[in-house]
């Protein structure tokens, strides 16, 4: 097939140039926090025309897939500096893995020339400001390939990765750790390392992107319009999770979601021949992919650049752009080989590599005309902020609304009184489950925070995840807020990672069984690990959901999430405190929540309240005096009732019972001693816990002399009052146990 | 195309019915545990030809899927039968789920005549022994579906699955769970209802098949020859682990595992529209399967016949049929929505359903031509094992070595001394990574366990995993016992369960870094669930990994697992320890292991034992007397030998100080009070405990008055050393602590 490329390198090159005089950079280093409102301010004219990222008419097919034809450059010595600057790239890899003397190298090497072809000729960003709003997002799904991407945020001026930061590759406190971490790095947008994270999230990135297009553009202001780009590799392909994304991308229609399959043929393990014989290419046609083969990624420049503009014709469909490569290219020993993928090189084989590839400079330089043609980013990316802002000037003007919920997206700045939409209830409420008032939060908050939008793994009806005055996000419709995510778990949190990490306003959430966090959990941790405010709605949080038995009944779920760093760990036991709790979530806009929720219903207890929820455990209800009730009984989520009720029994025999929520231990821990004493006080070691769960970490709370009664074996299936009563999870044992202990 | 099918539905019935007056049978139930040795007593004579199970030439193509054409059936009185035993199985589940008023009857009522022809024209099964070696393996991974199974065990004569228990379908107690549960059902071969994790389960229960298969079967005898059969639907197919798990399942060519896709177009969420429109055939051609389509699943009986005998020609790909059913079939009201899908149909659809199909029996009725036409089920079964037996009667004379090593994976009896194979050390043995000591006991055992095999997620060579004397299982070597996962954590967990239940012998193992078992969880609780006992080798179990950073290093990890139920989690700390984990992990046959290794080098520690092991908590060093020490201090695996190197320190100061190896915190608690007391005395409340891991949990061990060291932040990326040293897991860290309570 004939190329279609409509731009080769040289216009590429001079469409850049038009706007180089321009500066408007500043060597300070950008804050190390996402800011408020990224750069507003500016009100430089427009400067570029954009053709560059104008895109073809649509081809669109279903065949098999066919190599992408690149059409003749102009002029040799422009592929000659675009040479030395892929060279720069490795060099710079391969320099910063040999000083750490760890690392990985083999990636970098080989993917160098579509880096550089993204970075110099196809992306819009202003290293200046690396939050800018309307920037392209490139994620390196494979992350262990860090050296590429800090190269690459080096040539094209961006302050967090200096010469030192490439030295100090892997070291401690430095800006340049051993994989992509996007609160460590501005530049880097998502944390990535753990294989197929990376992909999913840059489907939540194209996803967030589309849903603001569609809200916000005008027939006359194309505000919201941005590619997600993403490289992954073998390593990826493999992984579930990126299988159940591209999936959802397919169904989606993801049309500025361009992906590149760096298809080298290699993993930790050799040659992928021994696990990996599937035809990706047919699987991403299957999953409504637009497929496009470049067989020559290590020096096909113009084979990448039609690929690339091919992919952006597409505007219905993703596109994987599969590029062979060859890992570690320029190495003569160790290339196409595992060796090269996860160690430095070697002095020796540097040194082979440097002769082979004709370098002769020290580590870590970058060539004078390297340098220099890279530094048009920075005036130019002043350009493209300064135009949209101009934009949005002319935006704000015309559509006001409009303009100020977008601007509280990009911004992350809530409305103000928005937290007066949570619902209140009193005891004399009717009592119903967990998961039906966490609906009511959802609904209430949808409709005052502009970035809240969600849904669930195939379970809106049993999770009570739909926001009732919203469509469903879909390829037609994706100004909608529900998302339906569909049986896939892992896919779903990483996806919403990427919403939440897409723009500081975005509050993503997502909801399955409690049981099922174990299906993605490594998402979960990634939200907690890279700052992602995702709210997971996890109801059906123990044996109360009765007779679908054990593998689907949490036990050791909630432990297992309070020794997880960073993420909170909600299990409200009423209306209040599920309010309270999404308050709370809310307001956490880099530690996400999980709310355990459940799936039947419990009263409207006496004492509990938002406030009490915000410092993570309090008194419910008290008769001791003088902080020395005869024993503390504690309870959370559904089994606060409980032990609501054995202090009733217990004050009838005249004892002074304190009933103590704890329906976040991570809250309670950030909480002054005063008032730690005041809950808990040191003296009373009569405390007895509740919870229909693993009693794993209750020992710190009861203390050596307390007792837990909990739940430290599997499940059962049963009507959940049966196996409440059959596993000891009653009033008479709290009652029991209090009184052996006061 | 026309049809190649060459058995008729008569064919079928007559080849069963020439066995049918041989009678096995015994009322007896089957014992809930698998047996020792099942079934090798019995020598009648052989019976069947298994010309049912003769496959046709295979006619191997790749090409757009096509519908599965039928031949006519000779008489439409079978048919009738083959209706009412359809209808048979639809309104067991019907009356189950109506009678418990909790379940999912849409599945039964559109999979019951796939179920039909597997359980009574295709399986070879023996009901009053549903652990025979050589039966084919039936999974359910769409387990809500459960009553579907329960009805045909029911039919076919299992004991596990009376008319009693179909009434008593998900109540406490009962052997009908709302999800099918291996450990409570013979006749269930595995675990499901978490989706996806079934269709894994499968491909390594063939597997394992096609790996004894060809370890043993000889040119005279081919004593291990069964087919795997699956069916799942929309919500595995969207879950991650299936394509990881089927990916794996082309690559190795697994030619006798045959899924029935349930292409009902129906999930919770309603129909898959919203979520799921990718082309699942193509995916699968992708992936290497011979996919066909079976157009009508609800009254296409030969169709589904035909489509099984065209897969069982395939013998060197694994294949997918889409079987095309309506959910709810029958069911005027409800069928083909989601309202079908997992609520009772309720009194009035029933009755609604009962008149559409033309169905006047009572709730749970058999008719008794159906029950008479199952009856056969009982002596063919009888007659199935009894050919078989004699057959191994034969190879065991002719291959008594072949005969032994099978007998040993068919029977889990470990051989004799097998124990003596896994190394001794001493101090004086130079120190080593755990994950390398590690290596050394795999390949110990490898040689004295014929049913140990297992492999890496494309980390063979940093996991250190590999068998040196056994090349890699493959499509064409599947006699080796290396496996190779490639990057796909969950499906091989799941791949893992399937092979530890497919024998009471196989003592699957499989490897990643200790962090990645959060993209594994699910199959690992699976595992701990349905009492298959894998053993996790999980290496890079700590910030000892250094420079690969937080997304890299496990936190909570320890803690996650410690809570979960019927799981060991060992932390070794050297040869010794890692030795002994392995002791422990090879007997446990019902509950699986997870080893955290280390990636660094470490001591071989004075005091360090198996039999230390073999109590989860022990005394690795004490000057104290009278079980008295002024402080004990305990650590775990890389740990220990930082608190030995603080016990020395602080003796030195004069103190009575005792260190503890605290490697399994599941086996400490199942010792004796007294042993618990003789380790840590209840009166002695000065304990420091150091671990490279969240505090949680630790609480309970050091008591109110305790300290624990530990780590409750994200990791960094940085040389191991350094984080140690900035993390305060220090020598010095744990005497200034030791130092202030005692």
């Amino acid at each position: 097939m004939a190329s279609t490329s409509s731009l080769t390198l040289s216009q590429a090159l001079f469409s850049r140039e038009i706007s180089r005089h321009a500066s408007n950079s500043s060597s300070d280093r950008v804050p190390f926090s996402i800011p408020t409102f990224s750069g507003l301010k500016s009100t430089k004219p427009p400067r570029l025309s954009g053709s560059a990222h104008r895109p073809r008419t649509a081809h669109c097919r279903r065949q098999i897939v066919r190599a992408a034809v690149a059409e003749t450059l102009g002029t040799t010595a422009e592929t000659a500096l675009v040479e030395k600057s892929v060279n720069t790239i490795r060099f710079l890899a391969i320099d910063a893995v040999e000083k750490a003397n760890s690392g990985h190298p083999g990636l970098p090497m080989g993917c160098a020339p579509m880096g550089h072809i993204l970075y110099d000729e196809i992306m819009k960003y202003n290293p200046k400001n690396p939050y800018w709003f309307n920037r392209d997002r490139f994620v390196l799904s494979a992350g262990h390939g860090c050296m590429l991407q800090y190269a690459l945020l080096h040539l094209a001026g961006y302050d967090s990765v200096r010469e030192e930061d490439l030295k100090s590759f892997r070291q401690w406190g430095s800006r340049t750790p051993g994989h992509p971490e996007n609160f460590e790095t501005p530049g880097v947008e998502v944390t990535t390392g753990p294989l197929g994270q990376g992909i999913a999230n840059a489907v939540g990135l194209a996803l967030a992107e589309k849903h603001l297009a569609a809200r916000f553009n005008k027939p006359d202001s194309e505000i919201v319009d941005h590619y997600t780009y993403v490289i992954l590799g073998d390593g990826c392909q493999m992984e579930g999770i990126a299988n159940e994304a591209c999936s959802l991308a397919g169904h989606w229609g993801l049309g500025k979601l361009i992906a590149f399959y760096d298809d080298n043929h290699i993993s930790i393990d050799g040659d992928t021949e021994i696990a990996f014989t599937e035809s990706v290419d047919t699987r991403f046609e299957g999953l409504g992919w637009h497929v496009i083969w470049v067989k020559n990624g290590n020096t096909g420049y113009d084979e990448i650049r039609a690929a690339i503009q091919e992919a952006k014709a597409v505007k219905d469909k993703p596109t994987m752009i599969k590029v062979t490569t060859t890992i570690g290219y320029g190495s003569p020993n160790k290339a196409n080989s595992y060796s090269v993928h996860g160690s430095a090189l070697g002095a020796k084989e540097v040194e082979a590599t440097r002769s082979n590839l004709a370098w002769p400079y020290e580590p870590f330089h970058v060539p004078e005309d390297v340098q220099k043609h890279w530094s048009r980013h920075i005036p130019q990316g002043a350009d493209l902020e300064a135009e949209w802002n101009a934009k949005f000037a002319e935006y704000e003007k015309k559509y006001a609304e409009e303009a100020a919920e977008l601007k509280s997206i990009i911004s992350g700045e809530l409305p103000a009184g928005w937290e007066d939409a949570l619902p209140k209830y009193t005891p004399e409420n009717p009592g119903d489950a967990t998961r039906n008032l966490s609906q009511q939060c959802l609904n209430a908050l949808a409709k005052v925070l502009p970035g809240f939008l969600g849904g669930s793994a195939d379970l809106a009806s049993s999770n009570m995840t739909l926001l009732k005055m919203y469509g469903d996000f879909q390829k037609n419709t994706p100004e909608e807020r529900n998302v339906r995510f569909g049986v896939r778990e892992h896919g779903m949190g990483a996806i919403c990672n990427g919403i939440a990490l897409h723009s500081p306003g975005f509050i993503p959430y997502c909801a399955t069984f409690f049981v099922f966090t174990d299906y993605m959990r490594a998402a979960m941790r990634i939200s907690a690990l890279s700052e992602a405010g995702v709210i997971y709605v996890m109801t059906h949080d123990s044996i109360g959901l009765g007779e679908d038995g054990p593998t689907h009944q949490p036990i050791e779920h909630l432990a297992s999430f309070r020794a997880m760093p960073n993420i909170l760990m909600f299990r409200p036991a009423d209306g209040n405190e599920t309010a309270g709790a999404y308050k709370v979530a809310v307001v956490n806009r880099k530690r996400p929540s999980i709310m355990a929720l459940s799936r039947q219903k419990l009263p409207q207890l006496p004492g509990t309240s938002i406030e009490g929820v915000e410092k993570g455990g309090y008194i419910i209800s008290d008769n001791s005096s003088g902080n020395k009730p005869d024993v503390i009984l504690i309870g959370t989520g559904s089994e606060l009732e409980i032990a609501a009720q054995a202090g009733e029994e217990l004050r009838k025999e005249g004892k002074a019972v304190r009933v103590v929520s704890f329906v976040s231990w991570e809250l309670f821990d950030e909480q002054s001693d005063a008032y730690k004493e005041s809950v808990l006080p040191e003296a009373v070691s009569a405390r007895v816990s509740i919870e229909a769960g693993s009693t794993f970490g209750w020992g710190k709370i009861v203390g050596s002399k307390g007792k837990s009664i909990g739940i430290d074996r599997f499940g059962a299936s049963a009507p959940a009052g049966k196996i409440y009563k059959e596993f000891g999870i009653t009033v008479e044992a709290v009652v029991a146990a209090a009184r052996e202990l006061s």
